[in-house]
């Protein structure tokens, strides 16, 4: 990949090709807002920001929203439910009629892998990642980072398990490349159908039990009718097996914590009762969406 | 009902719980903001709104924005139609996820009977029920409360026929208990199988040319395709026998008004040329929505 | 078409009906609002401008948008996708819904033919016609004029060829319109089945090579599924008769600049490498999108 245009050191792609110092920028300016008892600063009045989302999402564009409003920018929401990409217009036609209008920066979700960097090429405006095919989810990995970060103190040292669909997973890579950096050790568990060969050589597949023994444990999203049957052919065959109970929770360590980038398969990748227990930081992730998400904003338009 | 948190009390959740004096400051604070020359008037400044829409609307959304924005709230418009609930995400989870993100208040529509009082229990922000099954629909009661109240003088003593399905009607639900703390007198009116059994003890069921001598005559949306084909099998008789036909609201009183919450279905339960007849009241209801629910999100985040 | 309200000047409906002295009037006042260098001049602060689309649209509704907020507007998006038009309601209602919940002006596409004058001698508030059927579509022939005014200083004399599919196009029916008015010669191209009939006394339909030798040439989208077959049966046939190719465009005057509506389908009606050609001011007539409608949104409500 390269990247000729002025903006470039302004995208946010992914974390694989960001440096440590730039990450620890991102969570330390993130630190900032959310110290803030302002709700709205307007460090980006009279910015226009688009939220492109060619894949629907509830959280990850409410979160952009919130964040671009909190820096009172201007926002410009498009979703490709309500559009005319239906109609067969391409993608980068999309964009680049947005770049058209005078938008300032775009946040942009999308199934295909690769095309991102060939847009950040080609457009003038930086744009910010909000998944990409199984690539990478950036300010999800970051905001886990910035979890970790704030509730051990640093991030160096610790061992986080992530647990589930590793193969079709944006958030797992995004996390994998990001606490490599942090200097974290990063556990996988997945059954043989999740796992993604092209990891393999960057963290182990470890068994559930060994799992459990980590600082954090990160269970994913699993869409079982994305797999082919293998091992595993229900919910209940992959809750017993790599869910996250109620039982294997009481297993973890102390001061262990319990992770999902949302939304929760409720009594399949974790039960019920931990969604909101001591251990879990799910609804405290998501509140660091809206720092993070801001921090990264202002690194583009600043 | 228990609701234990701190916001309950700024919650909207129904007519039924809200005591008398209560329902009157929202009426005359109404007509505080329906007074206003100012369009936008920032007492609300810096507040996030969450329009959270599990059931699609055009009316309603639209009046909760406009009043929103005019008190200079900052505003997010979810709706279920484009949003991962879709694949089973469920609404408290979604609710519970925007609240992580900091919004001040949320307007709440969804078709499950029961669960705003279970979400009112465990999220701290207030919320506003903008219709909930056929519950109650407090905004709109509220909003017609307040167009009787300036048409009369007063509602204590006003004769009131709700005409149509009642049995579906949060709308019927919301008048019948605003209404009956206020002092007027409510009739119903409705084919056996749009009757519901749970409001008998409440108001009687009347004959179509007794309702008619009423000081408000309502007549409520009818969707034929809800109902097992009883009595009454077709549009047509439907205004046969319930419609408010022409030469019907002609036998009305001199001084009676013509209501409907809306979207009509013209010709079948009100006649076209009744919709802007000069009895009728049905746009002057809409634009009173907009100053009820500024008083309604005052209220909640005052 | 009588138009009686109050607000009747300040609609924009179709150039057909406009002045001369108007269209010029709203070209210079764009020119202003191109050359601001502030994003956001709120001599609209206050007023509510709600974008009602009965159709689909990406770029029309973000054009407007971006334009409304420009103006410091506050902007309400309406799409019937994610509405209850779904469910019967009338454009007429909802347009007066809106109208009733006390918006300042309104932005108004669908599909029915002739509805938009009947709804102006209605409806109070400005109207701005963001396409009609195939009627006509105002504010994309005022950003044409204006790309064209820009590129060579004038309109009067320049020859303009419109290419394809006359007949659905509400793109090719405000050009002609406002061409004529301002003095450009207007040539039509296009398959006998995408001749309009109620055009041919306005300009002539030319062969393809006649139709390059033009100052613009300004290529229509084309969708085959709406058209019996029959001379055209699939995109191949279009592009090889009536495509802009790179061979054609070679063949163009030297000074000469292709135009298009867009969505452009790349490789059927203009080849892939021409849409950011060095001739093309595809990308530049959406840029130029946003001041036009800066200027028509100002206009309804100065």
């Amino acid at each position: 990949m390269t990247q000729t245009n002025i903006a470039s050191e302004r995208h946010l792609l992914g974390l694989r090709q960001l440096g440590k110092e730039e990450i620890v920028g991102i969570l330390d300016r993130a630190a900032h807002w959310e110290r803030q008892t302002n709700k709205v600063n307007p460090v980006l009045e009279g910015k226009f920001v688009a939220n492109m989302f060619f894949e629907n999402s509830t959280r990850t564009r409410f979160s952009f929203e919130v964040a671009e409003k909190r820096l009172g920018a201007q926002v410009l929401n498009f979703s490709a439910a309500a559009s005319s990409v239906e109609k067969g217009e391409s993608i980068y036609d999309t964009v680049r009629t947005l770049e058209s209008m005078g938008i300032d920066a775009g946040v942009i979700r999308m199934k295909p892998i690769g095309l991102l960097a060939e847009l950040a090429d080609k457009i003038k405006v930086p744009l910010i990642n909000a998944g990409d095919g199984n690539n990478e989810h950036p300010t999800q990995a970051l905001l886990d980072l910035y979890t970790m970060r704030k509730t051990f103190g640093e991030i160096k040292g610790l061992t986080v398990s992530i647990i589930g669909d590793i193969l079709h997973s944006r958030v797992a890579r995004s996390n994998l490349w990001g606490l490599h950096k942090l200097g974290a050790n990063v556990k996988f568990c997945a059954p043989d159908n999740m796992q993604a060969p092209d990891l393999s050589e960057y963290a182990p597949y470890v068994g559930l039990e060994e799992a459990l023994q980590a600082d954090v444990v990160m269970a994913l999203r699993v869409q079982l009718e994305r797999h082919d049957k293998g091992f595993i052919r229900s919910a209940e065959e992959y809750r017993e097996h790599y869910g996250l109970t109620v039982e294997r929770a009481a297993a973890m360590q102390p001061h262990a914590i319990i992770m999902h980038p949302a939304p929760v398969n409720r009594g399949v990748e974790i039960d019920d009762e931990l969604v909101e227990h001591e251990k879990s930081k799910i609804f405290t992730q998501m509140s660091h969406g809206v720092p993070i998400r801001m921090a990264v904003i202002e690194r583009a338009l600043a």
